[in-house]
């Protein structure tokens, strides 16, 4: 049983609970419910912090485009950006596809739930600051380069499922030995695992917060694996990160995104 | 059609779209949804104060107590309350039956919606300062007297039903000629009208903001018509303001209340 | 030394340090600063709950009036009261003096800053709950009865002053041995102590959760003790929770509330 | 006079009140303050976006780079960034210079505050979703390249002073025709118009909401000028936006931001 914190569709506030991920179950005040008959809402509150660059083999792939111009090498900081408000989206809401657009690509992210002020952190503290970790689909637009802010592919509305739920830090013992998986309509289309990390998850904080301030209810994406896998219109996607979660969406036309969502009765 | 804001669980943000009542429509983005397509969450961020002793029949009711020991006189600044946050439910979410009792009373209120900050605002100004209308189920416990702060009947989890929208203020023309009305189980058991009020909204206005500031997204409650409904465990509630909208509901066991919502084949 | 949390003004956000109460020294980032040197805001972020008659001596001195009508019996459930945000000030900031009035009561008050949802938390549980102690300067205009819900009076602008800090629960060896006291002018006014409650903090949270939840950020007061100082303009007033910190404010017309503050070089 | 919202340090929401520019005068509920007498808190609450390459000779100056790998023309939407809450800060804050680091760079943008949700908005209608402007200074690290994600140039702590008051829309009558400039100790060192942007407002406001939704409460900065000032340690800052208002900072030692502000007294 894994303690969990997670927010529940048309409920304003957080709630804390108990996981039994084996059985698909969630204890809230003492009953059962099976997770497919809660409807979750996205659980975060702050800022979310996406990372490049940070699994081995996404960096060998672009490692011969930065040693050309203009930078000529690869960078030294961690390069981050910005998943805004706009993308926020939870579990089970359609992912949309935007129109005059074939394929969303997928992006299954271990998150760090930042549990207090991260200023300056030593690497051997690090894990001290993390309340817990939660499962996101960083969705982009296909983009050719690593280089050009990528607001436009990866900031669209709808473009960053967030949850289920965040696992309280304690209840994972080793977040550098998590598999990620993404299946496309059931066919299992990428894995990867933590213990790929360039950075280690505390030498990330450690290095991000070097140069700025993380806050309690911020979130930092561990990485996002190399060869994301692709998904169309009317595709169901599903993205799991080991002993965290999982997340399931179908894609959909932008107009459909407020009206269908994966029934119960369809997952599997 | 209707100006209003709404916004969609499970999505973070308000949306601005338009509101066909007649026909059960809503238009975002310029595509139209049926109103039972769409999941509302409760559209409102600040502060939610209800108001007693507004409506002439309820004050009529309980004349005769004020004028008994404590206080042998009516007040004459309005009286209010606050539902706290934990309060706050959505459209077709259903009310919870706190274990021990055997029915909850209906509060059919006119939210106003504070679009700017309102200091001192004297009543000829006072409709400047609302953004917009919404439908609130004030739900409370039974609770014998006027008096006693009623912060246990009154503050239950879940005991605030909010929405499911906001109506931009011009969209409704004269807001002291809105019949409220309440349903259970598809039987009429209350109806009242808004040109029942002690305090005209800008009188009302004018009188709370003499003592204290309210913010944008703040809520005030017109008051709640006198001869409130019961409803038991398994009842349907249906409420509605005139032009403004309704709010839907069934009576559940408190573990129910995450998992049961009036689905959208079973609504009128 | 102390952990606390805190906000600075002009800063978007909740810090975390070191507090040396004996030597009015606040560490941040490894660097010391005096108390006086920094500007604090109030470090809270939801609903702020007041309870009434949970101190013995209050309970003795209104209790001839509860076993008159209407009530002829104290309330067995825990009376709470809400102060809202247009009340929420913070440390050295003024308290205004509305208009026409003579003077306001000063009502020192131990907040329990909520750490974790909180629904139905039995006694021994509860200190979970808690993430830490804030003192809050509950004001409010004088008011004849226990009985008339007192929003009027408790709910104006800037009656409610709180921080300066979150003490961490853990550096609080016992709660209910904390002595608290008022001055005006520098003059002792109050003297009391938590071990006064008549309702334990572990009962009170129990009592409270028993019917409403609390989330975390939320804060409960345990009480204001009986015999509240009145102030007056112009005057001085410091109130002060052993252990856990001390608010300083001056009183001042409406006007004056955004220009004045206690400077630094006036604090003893 | 000219209608603003602001808020005030230590209060926790926005005032709406009256500015006289000329006279350095601000109205509050009827009464007049000196500009100098009120300590201003950042007035915004979404998210705040940057934008790149919006001024004619910034474009000029960065083509013959956008010319060559990997591009090798310039982006066709417009480029974006975000300032994150960590940089948020308020009028006469000081700016902390990094340890290490010699100087930094100012940006004096002019910020679009968005007033209602603006999904794929038309540029004729463009102007309806702005509530107001205001100053903005984004301040960042020197860095050689337009390409790289800047965050860690741009995003630390303290970096993005915001105020001090949001105008209101109709109270500037032509946006495209506002000077902008930069002193440092006094010396005017930098001064643009808004008639230098190649994306009008609207037409940025209907190319950025192709694609993304900007939400109430959001920033939109129109662009930073071409040769950004440098700011060293101990140097005063002053960035100005005709008829919308001015920002006024020292540079100081990251340890000293929390105590050092220009003072009422040492202002022009």
């Amino acid at each position: 049983m894994t303690r969990i914190k997670f927010k529940l569709q048309g409920f304003p506030q957080i709630k804390e609970g108990k996981l039994d991920l084996d059985n698909s179950q969630v204890i809230l005040n003492g009953q059962n419910y099976s997770i497919n008959q809660l409807t979750f809402d996205n659980p975060i509150s702050g800022t979310l912090y996406g990372t490049v660059l940070n699994y081995k083999g996404e960096y060998e792939l672009l490692k011969p485009e930065m040693d050309e111009k203009p930078y000529q090498k690869p960078p030294e900081a961690p390069v981050l950006y910005i998943k805004p408000v706009n993308t926020f989206s939870s579990h089970q809401k359609p992912i949309p596809l935007p129109e005059g657009e074939e394929q969303v690509q997928i992006g299954a992210a271990l998150g760090l739930v930042i549990g207090q002020t991260a200023t300056k952190v030593k690497a051997e503290d690090a894990l001290d600051y993390i309340e817990g970790y939660t499962v996101v689909n960083d969705v982009s637009l296909p983009f050719a380069s690593v280089y050009r802010p990528a607001i436009k592919q990866k900031a669209r509305d709808g473009f960053c499922p967030i949850g289920p739920w965040i696992v309280k830090r304690d209840e994972i013992k080793d977040p550098h030995q998590l598999t990620t998986k993404v299946w496309v309509n059931g066919e299992l289309k990428q894995e990867n695992n933590t213990n790929n990390l360039i950075r280690t998850i505390p030498e990330l904080l450690e290095d991000v917060t070097e140069f700025m301030t993380l806050y309690e209810g911020d979130v930092l994406l561990v990485g996002v694996p190399e060869h994301q896998p692709y998904a169309r219109l009317g595709d169901r996607v599903k993205i799991e990160v080991e002993h965290v979660g999982f997340l399931e969406h179908d894609v959909v036309k932008e107009s459909d995104v407020y009206t269908r969502e994966v029934s119960a009765d369809e997952v599997r």
